[in-house]
């Protein structure tokens, strides 16, 4: 740690959940501090000999930096290189996980060379300016918002959530009886003024956290700024709650949309000092206090069935986690770890950025690509849209007024979201209605004197995704969206 | 599925938790059903495209059957096997899951390959007699107990638990605010003429389930007869819980010890129907009402580390856990899922059955080594054991009253095996007391005219491994834990 680090995290352990307290150390524990023992023969541990473990070596073909060709490109014998784990790690091995350490049990928070890699990285990005942050391991962001959920919240707890979310991190609070309050937002994220409205009129019992996906947010597309990341942040202290930073998106941040195309290849980043200093301030960038606990992944970078995910946040806290996984996840898969672990130090952080980097530039022309056919094929007089900066996703609003049978339909918004669904599908293409993703639960207060919001009122709004898509296939399902929706507000 | 199933299984979903009846499905899946419909451009998910996957090819050198030199044997260019996973999975690969489809987000129930695999595997080995039995896959046993406490016991629930239990298993209950009461054994496991006492004596909220560790029992070692099954299978239908059989243990069944060393070798089993004949019946090869949910893990077979685990039960009961891996683990690890998967078909059903088979000569030869070594090293004026016939871990019961200084101490068993774990340790060995393992909460109600059990009232007991350590160090370790006894009791 080179720099930062001055503030001290405040105690926030009042916050943990009844679960999490009442979490105790395993006594078997207390017996593996004998292991290392000289002389000690320790017949204690119910631990399979590597000897038996039916992989002796195991390789992977990946790129290698600096990826000129484009992350995506075909692996060329040039391009190409081989990474190998063996069982017994050999000499000049330093910063390999061997397999029969990584298929064995242990490491409840992660191999100590793929942690080491994440701390580092993680400090180069963000400059974490408390002393005792900490990274830990976990099966990806899902699991970790899970085992956030069971950490701090107990049933009939309250969390913020907002207005517009993912519906699967809905579900997870949903079933453990944690009630979700959402938070009104516009087209760039959270209002912080919203928020602020919202905890000063709160009757009863105060939300332990705020859930956000700050950046590249599922389904608005929309990315918070970090002067209102910092309001939002200030809140959080004067409140007294948790930020929960979900970024799988963060490394999907892009240059803004450039309409003149002519212009944009001058725009793209290629040096890591300007890289990184292009990124949006996370949350956990700001966080003096140690009250912001980051959700990281290589689901959205590398791959999401690597099952490998890292929560950044205060060390006592994630010491509650730890005694969570020893008892449910356990770690994540030894080959996952080990494989990617080779990746990594294969591609050292300087390879890592490359990466990125090239992730970065891949998504910029897709986005444009998406935004370009949006000015195109959708109808100005009822869509607007704003181009995202992040994340996998668009979203076009819609004046639902505006539909010629808006008064006949009962001056229902939704009724309206419901017939361009259906053309949509008519005319061949998907992209998901607003509604589905609209946090339900207690309603925010009403709120006075608020930025407009146009997801409310007589504007709805559909998400699509640039992410999976062929370009072809992405230019031509927009086409006919936008055919749908002319047909269905009969124009041209 | 060619024998058996011929029962049907009950309706069990009145023992849910209210957090599993309370879990919806995501409203996205419905969007996803769209997906396959021929012309269909899906704007819909936030897929990342496989191209960006950094995973090319992963090889793996592994074991051939039928692993004639044993199964711990070096490999060598003979007895070695090299298989491939592409990104791309070519013609001809039938049952190999391509990396761009176990990198990606999907099939939270396990791949369908892996899945079919574990399931014909399952139909082997227990032969499930009720029509709708199923297997999803987890990321191991301890998270498997996890899902199944979330899904069946809410908070202030109860579940039984054998007297002396997996210490980890007991914490995943306690976390959960899940009361554990201990069911009398002995040193063949549970009594089920005390657990029939215990039902029928039973105040208050009966017990969702029942959890056992029913081969090679951690800690105790013991085993529980295909009799005693039945008849604890018997009372779980009388009195409506469920049985959950965690059974990392299952495959590490041996022959039975037997003492004239010249005798042994003939004893081997060699032929796969002669090896599953041999095996004891799972709870869930007797389950004609759906009322198992088996635990089961590729931990103690092929490596912890592959954090591949499955779950066998009632279709309409695993759904539940479906639900609620969604919105946490997901799935295991795609990576592993792949190289498991490729090492499964590449030794088909009969070369996993020869790896089983040398696994079961492997912890034979190491029981009867513990074995010799404690008749060799352990003074019988105090100490006796039952040789184990499954598992890693054997125990050695003590007659704590013969202590010259019994009555000094008060009369108290505990104390004395503090002192011989202490004397242990100075003499350079370590096992673990047998008090670490007693399941504490509510206890058992008085049981009268109950077969004595040994571990009660003045016997106290240490549990050893034969699994983790060479054998050269098991003998020499046990040799130096016989003379601590010997050194405490004043025997020479």
């Amino acid at each position: 740690m080179t720099q930062g680090n001055i503030y001290k995290s405040k105690d926030l352990t009042h916050l943990l959940s009844s679960e999490a307290k009442s979490r105790q150390n395993s006594p078997l524990k207390e017996a593996f501090r004998y292991f290392k023992l000289p002389g000690m023969t320790f017949l204690g541990g119910g631990l399979p000999l590597s000897d038996y473990f039916p992989f002796d070596k195991i390789s992977a073909d990946i790129p290698k930096p600096p990826f000129t060709k484009g992350i995506g490109a075909p692996l060329t014998e040039e391009t190409k290189t081989t990474i190998e784990v063996y069982k017994k790690a050999g000499e000049n091995k330093a910063n390999e996980i061997e397999l029969a350490r990584s298929l064995q049990y242990g490491y409840t928070e992660g191999q100590p060379e793929l942690v080491a890699f994440l701390k580092e990285h993680t400090e180069m990005i963000h400059k974490v300016p408390y002393e005792d942050w900490d990274v830990i391991a976990s099966v990806g962001n899902t699991e970790s918002w899970d085992s956030t959920l069971r950490t701090f919240c107990s049933r009939g707890d309250t969390v913020l959530v907002e207005e517009y979310t993912f519906s699967s991190a809905l579900e997870t609070a949903n079933g453990q009886g944690v009630n979700t309050v959402p938070v009104a937002m516009d087209e760039y994220g959270i209002i912080p003024r919203a928020l602020e409205t919202l905890m000063a009129q709160w009757k009863g019992n105060k939300p332990k956290l705020l859930y956000t996906i700050p950046t590249g947010q599922n389904p608005t597309g929309s990315s918070l700024s970090g002067e209102r990341r910092q309001e939002i942040y200030d809140i959080a202290c004067k409140y007294d709650f948790i930020i929960v930073e979900d970024e799988p998106y963060y490394f999907l941040q892009m240059e803004s949309y450039t309409e003149d195309k002519s212009k944009r290849e001058g725009k793209h980043v290629h040096g890591h000092e300007e890289f990184i200093k292009a990124l949006v301030p996370s949350f956990v960038s700001m966080d003096k206090e140690g009250r912001v606990i980051r959700l990281d992944s290589f689901s959205k970078v590398l791959a999401p069935g690597t099952r490998i995910g890292w929560i950044v946040g205060q060390a006592k806290l994630l010491e509650r986690y730890v005694r969570l996984h020893e008892v449910s996840i356990q770690c994540p898969s030894g080959l996952a770890q080990s494989v990617t672990n080779s990746l990594l130090y294969n591609w050292g952080q300087s390879g890592y950025l490359d990466w990125l980097i090239g992730l970065r530039a891949e998504y910029t022309h897709k986005r444009d690509v998406a935004i370009d056919s949006l000015k195109e094929y959708f109808p100005k007089e009822v869509c607007s849209y704003v181009p995202p900066v992040a994340g996998m996703f668009f979203t076009v609003s819609i004046d639902a007024s505006k539909h010629p049978r808006f008064k006949e339909l009962g001056e229902d918004p939704i009724k309206v979201e419901s017939l361009i669904f259906e053309q949509g599908t008519k005319q061949g293409t998907l992209m998901i209605p607003g509604s589905w993703f609209k946090s339900e639960g207690q309603s925010t207060p009403p709120q006075k004197n608020l930025p407009q919001n146009p997801t409310q009122r007589s504007h709805i709004f559909f998400r699509g995704t640039y992410a999976a898509v062929p370009l072809d296939q992405l230019v031509f399902g927009l086409e006919k969206f936008g055919k749908a929706i002319k047909i269905e507000f009969g124009l041209s």
